[in-house]
């Protein structure tokens, strides 16, 4: 299994954490963003959409964080962190939504703009990152994990980027339901760090 | 079950359309977007995004058009619209993640503005817009389908604001494999139509 990756990406981090979680060896490598590599011809072979990460496992190239976490949940995690039962796994689903619209478009945007230059509309960013931290702050008041009451793919895929918020500009201070969610995250075994995401 | 609906969302139309190719009887209930019933108190009980469509089944709520396919395929559909080997699983889960960034930050975005005047960066968006069908074109002239070589809710989540695109100021004249692709949606068993996409 082959990861082409990016250490500074949230969505390559999601990968990255969760294939460690599973406890599963892989094959780093490391794309070269600053040189435009994601947008080279062979990279778009891999990916037409010129983004990362990719997964290449037995043949198959994924593109997508969020399809690659199902894959990989599927393949290897059991009815754990994605069950297949209709329900549970629609529940799963709608925060797999959350991280590819509102979150990409909210925190992730703002800190692709504060970090790395990126033109985009740091206003309209960090409203919508405000707007959906405090949607999923109500929503974790009451419970300790995004779906199902146990930790999922949701919490997974959400979480790079609702933690790396204050990078955009966006502070959790406020959010103390969020916080003890991320440091909920941060126990489980086998967690891993990003810059910018430390073990406490 | 009962689907909480917007006629010229192309969201709900998503699952309009799905419920329909499923030959599945369900409750109608339109909501009065104009008068902002979506923000209502109530409304937010069932989606704190505020947002359409929501499934309401025996007594689950679903927000997400995304994740209602995923639900309906699994409940409903057999290996068909959702296959549950993981490779499968995932291949469809990339479009629904590309239905819930690039399409509508795309094609659904400038049509939200064009259409009903909504607040959004429309040359961005019309940017966006071209990109993602380019893509999708390139993807679609070796493959009838987006996924798997068959129909399937991939298909489904993508289908509506790529018909819809012109409706937001994005030409699909340039795109014969989108139009084909499009004509053969139009022709499955059951197939029902929207304000802005005909039946030919």
């Amino acid at each position: 299994m082959k990861l082409y990756d990016l250490e500074l990406s949230g969505n390559c981090y999601k990968i990255r954490l969760f294939l460690s979680l599973l406890d599963i060896n892989y094959e780093l490598v490391t794309v070269d963003f600053m040189a435009g590599q994601h947008k080279s011809p062979e990279f778009l072979q891999l990916n037409p959409l010129g983004e990362i990460p990719i997964l290449e496992d037995d043949g198959l190239v994924l593109r997508d964080s969020q399809a690659i976490l199902v894959y990989l949940a599927k393949k290897h995690g059991g009815e754990t962190w994605l069950p297949s039962d209709p329900a549970g796994m629609a529940q799963v689903t709608q925060w797999l939504s959350t991280a590819a619209n509102e979150i990409a478009r909210g925190p992730a945007d703002a800190r692709r703009n504060q970090k790395f230059g990126f033109a985009v509309n740091l206003e309209a960013a960090q409203q919508k990152a405000e707007s959906i931290i405090k949607t999923i702050e109500q929503h974790l008041i009451p419970y300790k994990w995004l779906a199902l009451g146990r930790p999922t793919i949701a919490d997974i895929a959400c979480f790079p980027y609702i933690a790396l918020a204050p990078e955009g500009g966006v502070s959790l201070d406020k959010y103390p339901a969020i916080n003890q969610w991320c440091d909920r995250l941060k126990k489980l075994p086998n967690f891993i760090e990003m810059p910018g995401i430390t073990a406490n």
